[in-house]
C-alpha cells in the first residue's frame, strides 16, 4: 500500500474508470474509491463486479469529502457534470478528467469550478475497441502515456500528486498545453478513427460486394480498420464536435496527400508509390523502438513459429 | 506423410513461400520442394535457415519436373517470370501465383504459358507486416482464405488438386472470377492499405507534431496504421499498379463518405457522427463471429486481465 489520495471519485464507469480502479487496487493508491454512473444497469453491474468500493446513486455523494476526482464521462457532458459537482467538493481537491480532447474540456468545466479546488485535466492514452464498466483491467496503463495539461497558474504540488498517481497507475507522465495535445491527439487518433470509421461505412456500403465477403476476407488489412472503428459511438462523436479545429486541418492534408497518391495510381507513376510506400516503413520501425508496440507479425495474433 | 504433389517448385522466396515451404512440410506435401530467388542474398538465406529442399540458382532448373509452380514474385514481374519458364516447365504440370491482383496477373502470364499446363491463379489472404525468407511461418495460412480464380475450361482434376494443396497448407479455399476477386480486394485490402500510407506519410510531414511525439503517443490509434503501412513496398506498388481501376473505383467512394463526415464535424451534426459510428460497429462483431480476429481487447496486444 502506498495511498496518494485518501478518497477517489470515478465519475462515469466504462473502460477508463474502471482500468483506473483495478489499476489503483493493484497498486494500494486510494483507501476509498467512489463510482457513479448516470445509468442505475451500469451502477447495478458495478455493484455485482465489485467495481468501486461505494457505488453511489448522487454524483453529489460519490464526490464527497473525495480528494481526487476524475470525470470519466464523455466529453460533451463533462461541463454539466462539473456545475452539478461544485458546490459539494470538498476545498483543496483535485479535479481531473480523461477526456480525448483537452481545449474544449478546459473551456466547458473550468468556469464551474471552485476557485479553491485544482484543476488538473488529463488523458491517459490507453484503450481498447471495448468499453463498459466490465471492460476495464488493472494493467491497461502500464507504459502507456498520459497527458496533463494544468493550466498556467495551477499549484504545481496539486500537478505533481496527480504525477505521482498516473505514475503508480502504471503511465508514464507529460505535460503539454491544451491545444499543442489536440493536435497531436487529431494526428495520432482523432484522424485515423474518422478514417477507419469512413472505411469501414464504405465497405458496409457497396451492394455488389456483400457483407459476408468483407466480412470473411478481411484478414488482408480491413480487420484492422474495423477494430477501431468499433469504439464507442458517443465518445467518438463529441471527440470530432470538440476538437473540429484541429481535425478538420488534419484531414485536409490527408485528402490532399491521398489525392497526391491517387494521381499516381492513375498516372502509373509506380517511383513516386515506391519511394512513399518505403519512408512509411520507418516510422513502424520507431514506433517498435520506443516500445509503443509489439513487433510480434500482426499483432501477435500469429501464435506459432515453426 | 499425405503427398500431394511430387515436386513443387517455389519461385520467389518471400513471406507467403517461406510460409507455403514451412506449412508444407508441416504436412509433408511434397516430396521434394524447389526455391528460387532473384537475389543471391535471398538464396544464401534460404541455404542457411533450411527454406526449400533445393535452392537452384536458376528459374528453370528450378522448375524443372516440378508437378506444381507457384510464381512468389511481384505482381509487376509474374508475366517476365512466366515467359522465362514457360519452355521449362513438365507436360501437365500446373501453374499457380499468390499476388494479389487477379486480372492483371491472369492477362500477363496466360498468353506465355504452353497449352499442356494448367494454370490457377490464386491469393492467399495471409501476411503480416513482415517480409523476406526469414519471415515465414507454418501456421501462416491457418484458417485464412485462398481464393482460387481458374479461367474458364480449366481442368477440374488440376483445380481441385491445387484445392487440396491449401486446404493441407491450412487454408479455406474459395473460387471466384478475376474481376470480382479484385474489387473485393480493393474493399477489403488495397484501399484500407493506401489510406495508412497516407496517414502515415501525413504524420511524418507535420513539422509542428514532432516525429517522436508521433511515435510516443501513438498507441491511440495511429500504430495500427503504421503496421499495415510497414509493408513491403515494391507489392504495394505493383497492387496499385495493377488493380488501378477497382482500387480508383473504391477511393472515389471513401473520399465521398469522408466529405459527407467532414461536413457533419464542420456543422456540427452529432446525430449524423453517432449514427455512422454505431453502424461500422456491427460489421466488427461479423468479423469475430467468422472467426478472422481475435475479440481479446487491442488485438490481444493486451496481456493480462485484473
Amino acid at each position: 500500500m502506498s495511498v496518494i489520495y485518501e478518497k477517489v471519485a470515478l465519475i462515469g464507469l466504462g473502460l477508463i474508470a474502471s482500468s483506473m480502479f483495478w489499476a489503483s487496487k493493484r497498486g494500494g493508491l486510494a483507501r476509498e474509491i467512489s463510482g457513479f454512473a448516470r445509468s442505475e444497469a451500469t451502477r447495478d453491474t458495478a455493484r455485482r463486479i465489485g467495481l468501486c468500493d461505494v457505488v453511489s446513486d448522487s454524483v453529489i455523494e460519490a464526490v464527497k469529502d473525495a480528494d481526487l476526482v476524475v470525470l470519466c464521462v464523455p466529453v460533451g457532458v463533462m461541463g454539466a457534470v462539473a456545475q452539478e459537482i461544485a458546490p459539494h467538493l470538498k476545498p483543496g481537491c483535485t479535479v481531473s478528467d480523461v477526456g480525448s480532447v483537452k481545449g474544449a474540456v478546459v473551456e466547458a468545466v473550468a468556469p464551474h469550478l471552485p476557485k479553491d479546488v485544482h484543476f488538473v485535466p488529463g488523458h491517459p492514452l490507453a484503450g481498447t475497441e471495448h468499453s463498459g464498466p466490465e471492460s476495464g483491467f488493472a494493467t491497461l496503463f502500464d507504459d502507456r502515456w498520459c497527458l496533463l495539461v494544468p493550466p498556467d497558474g495551477t499549484d504545481p504540488d496539486a500537478v505533481a500528486k496527480l504525477r505521482r498517481f498516473w505514475e503508480a497507475l502504471g503511465a508514464n507522465v507529460e505535460e503539454m498545453d491544451p491545444e499543442h495535445h489536440d493536435l497531436v491527439l487529431a494526428v495520432t487518433s482523432h484522424t485515423p478513427h474518422l478514417i477507419a470509421y469512413t472505411m469501414v461505412g464504405v465497405a458496409d456500403d457497396l451492394g455488389r460486394v456483400t457483407d459476408s465477403e468483407v466480412i470473411k476476407y478481411s484478414a488482408a488489412g480491413f480487420r484492422d480498420f474495423t477494430r477501431i472503428a468499433a469504439s464507442d459511438p458517443t465518445m467518438w462523436r463529441d471527440v470530432f464536435l470538440n476538437n473540429k479545429q484541429a481535425t478538420l486541418e488534419i484531414l485536409g492534408r490527408f485528402t490532399e496527400e491521398l489525392f497526391a497518391l491517387q494521381r499516381a495510381i492513375r498516372t502509373g507513376d509506380g517511383d513516386e508509390l515506391f519511394d512513399y510506400f518505403t519512408r512509411t516503413r520507418a516510422i513502424r520501425r520507431g514506433i517498435i523502438e520506443a516500445g509503443q508496440d509489439t513487433d510480434a507479425p500482426d499483432f501477435g495474433r500469429v501464435k506459432a513459429k515453426h
